[in-house]
């Protein structure tokens, strides 16, 4: 970014408090609302008031944008602002950049000729997220297992944006890595990686060799036939949103241990998030060259 | 495959010999045809004629299946066989294999109703054909450059599908790995990734510090005055199909060592092309249900 | 192991048990004592006396051996056995393996003419044991730090046993890695391994841009102007066995957080460290040629 | 290296150029003899005669530094100078740097007084030069074998310098590397990075699945009843040096491919040679504190 811009962070959690200060550090003038409980309230400005945020070039909201009810999202804050309410506050013509924006706030900006940018529907976002994603599952398996990730089995399903970081890491640390995918190109691709290939359409019968399962697809992968099949001790993490990858139902019956982890940019390493949400925003401004 | 196939093979090169090896070593039975100056011809059985070809389950014809003229590319033969006279031998409904099939090819296979299959058109065949690329480009910056690969600092330009296989296996030898993209998609990934990202379209006046630049991208992006910035014995080589991706007559004016390199698979791994091509008609027929 | 055979498993933590229940997995006769506490005892033979163990073919006694006066180390038990009680028990010409025996128990063993093998002395094990104590680290910094691990400029502090893994890993899910040494011959394998290299003598104001500073050597190399050099949110991890490597009184008068984590092995992998103590064991019986 | 010296390069080969240049580049004078046939000779100055040699703060001689009978090594000179003419011209106290120097040379060093380092005898030398070699052992690799080197099953024989270098490089290339050895500490570090571990010594009749096999010890690891278990397109690079870990006269009976190849540094990369040599010969002076 070329010249000093003027930002509103509001809302959100620690992901946004990092946003801010390295919007800071990089020369910009910012303002912060409805994120009063921050920690080390004192190195960043905050507004009690809306006052002055229909000046800023960009108003910075959260991901996701708003909690049940059209609500800001505001973790770290006891105001709690109607959407409406904070759109109002704007100028027609300024920039929104905000995170999983839902159909009815889409509808209100454009009744109030916001320019309104979902940064988490960028490309650039969700292949920056797997980082912290894939590190996050690789958290949860050294803290839940008694073995080392080095010599590990572990089977990744799906050959996505999640399963190629996650992959790529594991094998860094020693494990035995198989990747399943459904597509001809994906296998190839397994191959050419150096992973051991296996169709997710074809996993019934060859489970019980696994040490750890991920399951990266949002489609119903493990169900009672493949949980029957894994070996006692095996865990299964699964990062699929919902519905998820795993019945987990069937899943308590065997007694096959399951952690469903969800949202772990923010979780893990809030402050990479911080800057990946930065760096997206930057360019979304470039296009619109701001 | 489960149950034994009658495959011809014809025409093409040592990777077309070495595909009808695996396809007998998988129990098949193969026959050949125009390949009559093969090495170790005792080791497959041959015909002179077109006979029989009538009653294979799939007739395999090279890459690219034609030369000039429409023939049949056969590089260990005397014969010149006319494509359509080869096509009037097969009955309808016969399966045909052939690599980068032309308009006119697929129109005559049509009028015979022939069922035509062109196997360099499969992503996993172009993602299986990207490892032999990159390493057939490591192998001419071995032979060409003084200097060890590793510590090399190199830029690969463009991110697709040899991009990706190059920077890994570059960085795996210990190089300092540099990759230009243009979509901040790609941008992305390059730094998940872990190599240093560049914009394609902003090189200019940042090209001085490589000793080995790879180009993956069919546009001309080393033009007169990126390729004035190079360092005095950078050496160029160039993967891009036609029209290539470098300035040659330029680089030939600035004293610029290029090797433009095509068809690399076929040339520095005969046995491992014929090998992605089998895998390849697997599939192909795995599909038609044959 | 060709044969069955007979193995007393006494004392201990997790490791000892997970020990000998892969010894019972490997076809062994194997009987436990003094550790009654462990988790699903039913999994294991367990005996409340020593009767029968002056039979055993092998007696593994825990790591280290003793705590303090002498007694055996049984986390896992009420009981309060003196070394040399035990050792009363066994008969001249038994094999006992330990770990970190202490010079009293050798002269001990010596005078009841038992063969004792200190398996913490071997080789192996300590390379072996510096894949759980990296991974360790590993998963204190993905704890502790609110940033990925991708991305982290880290150094190493040593390149022995544990820095050489831990690089090796830290790489692995792309952190910028800087390996610190004082030999030439060290420094040209971290070169070679393609980290960047430092000599450990020459840290002093150039520790300022590293987000995790591992130490692996057990000499004071982070004394006060080193800590005053890092960056507010470095976080230091000490991997030096006692006195450390770390003036902890000047960190904390720096406000500078430092991690002394001791015995990693046995607390993030105890299944793996088992497993290691078994193969050590196995090693040294295959010597004795038992 | 803080202040200018005065270098004397003489006799070698392109290795001993491209040091000159380095030192050059440095800021160092350079004067260089008995190299007078070198490409692009006007890049550095040459002298006709010995004189003003015994200025030098330090005489470089090549590696090896005599050949037979004597004379020092100069492949690029038509100049046959005895050792002994060399070391008549230099002055008491004088520093030389020469590899691999013979007893003989040793004692008339000595005799005149003169300060010989041996740099070939240098640990860092050694661990830098494992890369050139390790990576010209691949190339030998990709140029003779008609298969990619992803993909290819490797066994190194030995894992010292080159050992270590040349499976990590073959891994980072995608082959499948089984690693042997002969005690158990270099056992468990083959286990720790990850690679498959066999015993050197037991090796026999477990050769049948190899593509390639490199063997790194100078001791007769393959003899008649290992070559015989080989399959049939098995290609063997020989690294050891005389008199070679190879039965040469079996493996020519079994019609087994053996390519023994030595000083391979020189051979592939002597920009690289000429770089690690400098930095040797830096140490070195640091050491003299000169």
């Amino acid at each position: 970014m070329r010249r000093a811009l003027n930002f509103w962070v509001v809302g959100g959690d620690l992901r946004q408090v990092k946003l801010a200060q390295f919007l800071v550090e990089d020369g910009h003038n910012v303002q912060t609302y409805a994120m009063e409980h921050r920690p080390n309230p004192g190195m960043l400005p905050g507004s009690d008031t809306m006052k002055g945020m229909d000046q800023a070039d960009c108003v910075i909201l959260p991901l996701p944008v708003t909690a049940e009810g059209g609500i800001i999202n505001a973790a770290l804050s006891d105001l709690r602002i109607p959407a409406e309410e904070l759109l109002n506050e704007l100028s027609p013509g300024q920039v929104v950049c905000a995170g999983r924006v839902t159909p009815q706030m889409r509808v209100l900006a454009e009744q109030k000729q916001l320019i309104l940018r979902d940064y988490f529907e960028r490309e650039e976002l969700a292949v920056a997220n797997a980082v912290p994603t894939a590190e996050g599952a690789l958290q949860i398996a050294m803290e839940e297992l008694p073995k080392t990730i080095y010599g590990l089995r572990v089977l990744v399903i799906g050959f996505g944006r999640i399963g190629k970081i996650l992959a790529h890491r594991l094998r860094g640390m020693g494990a035995k890595v198989t990747v399943s995918a459904r597509k001809y190109g994906d296998l190839a691709w397994i191959e050419a990686y150096g992973y051991e290939p296996e169709h997710t359409g074809q996993l019934t019968g060859w489970l019980s060799s696994y040490d750890l399962i991920v399951n990266t697809v949002p489609i119903r992968v493990l169900d009672f036939p493949q949980l029957l099949d894994l070996k006692e001790d095996c865990l299964v993490i699964d990062l699929a949103s919902r519905p998820g990858g795993v019945n987990l139902k069937a899943a308590s019956q065997l007694g096959v241990k399951v952690i469903w982890a969800l949202s772990l940019p923010g979780k893990v390493a809030p402050a990479t998030s911080g800057k990946i949400i930065r760096d997206t925003i930057y360019h979304i401004l470039q296009e619109l060259e701001i």
